[in-house]
């Protein structure tokens, strides 16, 4: 705990659940690099920071390489973003078609397969600054859905289409996929989408179906499509992608990418191109004082009904941001009314929100931005990455519930802090 | 303004706004009729009671007629369900599936055409009771898309599919047209949903769209898709239809349906699809005192950015339920920050809400429901209907704002009082 300055907030992994790495140190690490390298000289801007996450969900030992690799490489493209210059939403873009380039993450690549063996992605973009959203639904075809969705939200900041018409802010399926190729960005064969992994993983499905089904119709006939096998499922498979970042401004944007749930219907969209369900971002305003941005991952359905994006950003107003969301994901998911009849509540968040400050030290010239973030799920893993613009490289985490909590009944959650310098 | 018992909660419209029917005259006519009927036998049960739109965009007189014969209707649909002792969520059901089959309304039959000149629609219910939710957007060859979302809403409260997995509550495209087809649902051609109106204004749209790209390539190439010209699409075509019900148990139900704006891209989705945006219907709780349920209308675009359905039916929950929707309408819709840029505001809601009371008359056992009913919209006018089970036809009136205001910049907002009796 060395080079925590009184202003740090220290976050803590509830005390029932036990981290394979304490959440203090990643405090530590994150704090203590910035602060040392404010020590001695006059600091350098540092351009925002990036908060990635590939999915609430279970990430098994054998895979936890690849996706912190992948959640490395993403936030080292919204860094080179930020360091450029860019704006917080073009970096979240960035850190996202990293994530869905991964052929390990169930988005863009390697998405998850429905229930005709076809890829149909959903994703949405919002940035805090003009509150402009972009979504779009059950799409096939396109490499990089998180693109499409930004250009939506970039269009539709333009103004009105001619003869006055209002530009779309969601678009789904067919039509989502010719607007996408009509604004210069390239399709690609549903077929190089799919990798070994997820075709192997659908004909395992298929099998698992068929069998459930094939079952229950000797012994239940009537009630076959209802029997399930609550670990069959479990809670793999929803691992959604997304990020959050800030910018050098403070402006915060936020976003969100999936491939679905496995075995989805056809044209089934989820909470990743619902309008407050799988992010949110919303700059700091007269009304309120934080800055905050909301990517979520996990069951669509739960998300989606519980709108939980949105009401993580809402409860991350108050003043304490750990307690804040430990109380969001207790009472607003885990025992939300909206869920009343469900016995495993699936999903996970990354957070964060910024605030102005003025620095005492080296100079009160200099003012800084502090940076909270933070993540929380109910499902056993949640993979997240994070890195300032300063840092050199990403810093990664599997987070795990405890041995012999119930997935959807417990949750764990973890965060730090960062300031960034602003000359 | 006679037989107004002490309790009845009068509605007025804004002083500023000069209304054709003055609404106190309906909460009058609505009230007194109840009180009239109460007070010398024991009073019958009055199960429910029903408020419907046909759109909040612009009603020309011409039409007027077809609008408000069409909520006459659907509110008798949906009290012949009520009767009949169906749950709120079967009576609105029945009153969308009774507005879909005008062919004035831009919802179902005589939709909207998109820029493809096909007909594209979106629909969604919620059940105060079980907070569910159902949802279908760019749903074509379909003549009820909301019983495809009542469908879904359905299904979903069976529990789990096969293999654990998690049933969808929001399907578009041409999946969610078979899942209907398979629940089913009949297909109905296309060609046969669109009306002899329709095509005849996608025609004119299309001219104008063509003339209006036309002039501007000449002049300013550069900026051709982005010249508007705000008065051409109006507030016309803004039509959604929906409609709000409370049972005799107390429990609340929404739907909304609808065509989507004229000439919209091909699997644009609007607030009729989206969660929180089109419908909220949330039943009261601990939290809770009222029960409350409401239905959008307008530019789908604004309605989704600004979350109304759900931003009302929040609102609802203060003591004055005038009030409460007029400063909604104004600080959650006009002047949202998440509208900054909008030099108009476009849309509409119809708002009910509803608590138990104890009648002192005629019996102090007698428990009342006591129903307060409203709408408040942007557009140039909104038509509505509304009927209690014990009316022997529904009321209905086109609400318009004043002249010389300017839609998107005021606001128009009436309402009355209803109670129910529960022996």
């Amino acid at each position: 705990m060395i080079g925590l300055s009184s202003n740090a907030v220290v976050m803590e992994s509830l005390t029932s659940c036990a981290e394979e790495q304490h959440p203090s140190s990643l405090v530590t690490n994150c704090w203590s690099k910035n602060q040392e390298s404010s020590g001695s000289q006059r600091p350098k801007c540092v351009r925002g920071f990036v908060l990635v996450h590939a999915g609430a969900g279970y990430h098994s030992e054998s895979k936890a390489k690849e996706y912190k690799h992948a959640c490395k490489r993403a936030c080292q493209k919204a860094v080179d973003q930020l360091r450029a210059g860019a704006p917080a939403v073009e970096a979240v873009t960035a850190a996202l078609v990293e994530l869905e380039d991964s052929p390990f993450t169930n988005a863009g690549m390697g998405s998850n397969l429905n229930l005709s063996g076809e890829i149909e992605c959903d994703a949405s973009i919002m940035d805090g600054k003009s509150l402009h959203f972009g979504a779009v639904g059950a799409l096939s075809g396109i490499k990089n859905p998180v693109l499409v969705a930004n250009c939506l939200l970039n269009e539709a900041q333009k103004g009105k289409l001619s003869a006055g018409r209002i530009p779309p802010c969601f678009l789904v399926g067919r039509g989502a996929h010719d607007w996408a190729v009509s604004h210069g960005i390239p399709p690609c064969p549903s077929e190089k989408m799919a990798t070994r992994f997820s075709l192997s993983a659908y004909k395992r499905n298929k099998r698992k179906m068929e069998l459930a089904e094939g079952t229950d119709a000797e012994h239940h006939q009537t009630k076959k499509r209802r029997q399930s096998s609550e670990n069959e499922n479990g809670s793999g498979g929803l691992d959604t992608v997304g990020a959050v970042v800030v910018d050098l401004e403070g402006n915060v944007a936020a976003a969100v990418s999936s491939g679905g749930l496995a075995m989805k219907h056809p044209g089934r969209v989820g909470q990743a191109a619902h309008y407050g369900c799988g992010c949110w971002a919303e700059n700091a305003s007269n009304m309120n004082p934080f800055s905050t941005a909301v990517s979520t991952s996990g069951c669509g359905e739960h998300l989606i009904r519980t709108m939980l994006a949105r009401e993580c950003s809402a409860a991350m107003q108050s003043e304490d941001a750990h307690q804040a969301l430990l109380e969001a994901m207790q009472n607003k998911f885990i025992s939300s009314p909206f869920l009343a009849g469900e016995d495993r509540v699936l999903g996970g968040v990354i957070v964060l929100r910024s605030c102005r400050c003025v620095e005492a030290q080296p100079s009160p010239n200099i003012q800084g931005i502090l940076v909270e973030f933070l993540w929380s799920h109910t499902t056993e893993s949640m993979c997240v990455g994070y890195m300032s613009a300063r840092d050199s490289k990403a810093k990664t985490h599997i987070s795990r519930l405890p041995p012999g909590t119930v997935p959807g009944q417990s949750l764990a959650i973890e965060g730090g802090v960062c300031r960034l310098m602003v000359e």
